[in-house]
């Protein structure tokens, strides 16, 4: 705890510009665009010295893919309905929110269109991605406690099926991405747990020689 | 059939242009990147002029759309092994191949990260996948014919649900693409199909006032 430490303020304050940034750079993301993304208007938007960015990041695409990995790793809350259909509902009608909404929409642009091109970018991707299927574990845990999937059913290959409909819909065929959508990908995944399409894979027979 | 048109040479000589310039760019994706594609190189490797590919294609983008799709267009046969379990697993194989081969690396790497921010490669993604569900449609025909699938399974639902785990292991996990994905996103859809779960939507009652 280390009450007796004084310099707590800086560090709060370290914390505010953080966010504050965070948060100007995806406002700026939303009305401009991330092609005329830049240090100077975020800076500006944020109320700071643009060295006071540049000090905490390198460049504007370190800047940008900090603040899309902390968005999208805050936007999804993990449910506890007490059943596995309320959750997974709730779970895939969030990410649907998420990539809909104005932020969620620019942030989708960013990463998938603008920025592809970067690497952290794609790491970014990955990271969220697996930070999610890790965060909502517990959902599958009480389901199989409860009963109402197997005991060996895989969480990861279970909200990748959710997930997979919803992407593809975003980045391949463009087709309205809504509440439906998130409905039919619980019922798809919820098909395939219970015929046991989505056990964890039985570990491989060592070769032998 | 004009058998009498001498001027079919031009003609077929137009199509062996097109298909080398066409071939020539997805090589120099292939050797090179997106980043380093240009119409000089890609008219040196199919030895033309490059007014000849300047002549056909407006720019370098123009002629990589161009290529991507004729490319993505062309390289999933539609089977018909006489059963939906054997066509699905050979459609979903199929599209794994594709994209792990060399020059489906380079497609996919131009498509999604390097050329991503080209409104035209938004646009050939969806119509490739279109195109390729609209060919695909008979392998469901059939198999309601056979009675293994219900009479109002939705063809564009059910092949959707085959290919959005495969992107999604592409486009945002980075999971290995093989054999064993193609099988068990198989697998996912026979259980969403037998459930019930990739019906055609019910025809919504009239709104009456």
């Amino acid at each position: 705890m280390q009450s007796d430490h004084s310099a707590a303020r800086p560090v709060g304050r370290g914390a505010k510009v953080r966010a504050a940034v965070h948060a100007a750079t995806l406002a700026e993301l939303v009305d401009k665009g991330y092609a005329a993304l830049s240090v100077e208007n975020v800076a500006q938007r944020a109320g700071v010295h643009k060295t006071t960015v540049y000090r905490r990041w390198e460049d504007r695409e370190s800047l940008l893919t900090d603040a899309l990995a902390e968005h999208m790793a805050m936007d999804i809350p993990v449910p506890d309905t007490g059943a596995i259909e309320t959750d997974l509902r709730a779970l895939a009608r969030s990410l649907v929110q998420s990539f809909t909404s104005p932020a969620g929409q620019a942030v989708l642009a960013a990463m998938f269109t603008g920025a592809a091109h970067l690497p952290e970018i794609a790491a970014a991707r990955r990271h969220v991605f697996d930070d999610r299927l890790t965060r909502a574990e517990p959902v599958v845990t009480r389901a199989i406690e409860r009963g109402e999937l197997v005991g060996d059913t895989d969480p990861a290959e279970l909200f990748k099926t959710l997930a997979a409909p919803i992407y593809l819909r975003l980045l391949i065929t463009a087709d309205p991405v809504d509440e439906a959508t998130a409905d039919q990908a619980v019922r798809v995944t919820l098909a395939a747990a219970h015929a046991g399409a989505l056990r964890l894979a039985p570990a491989s027979e060592p070769v032998t020689g």
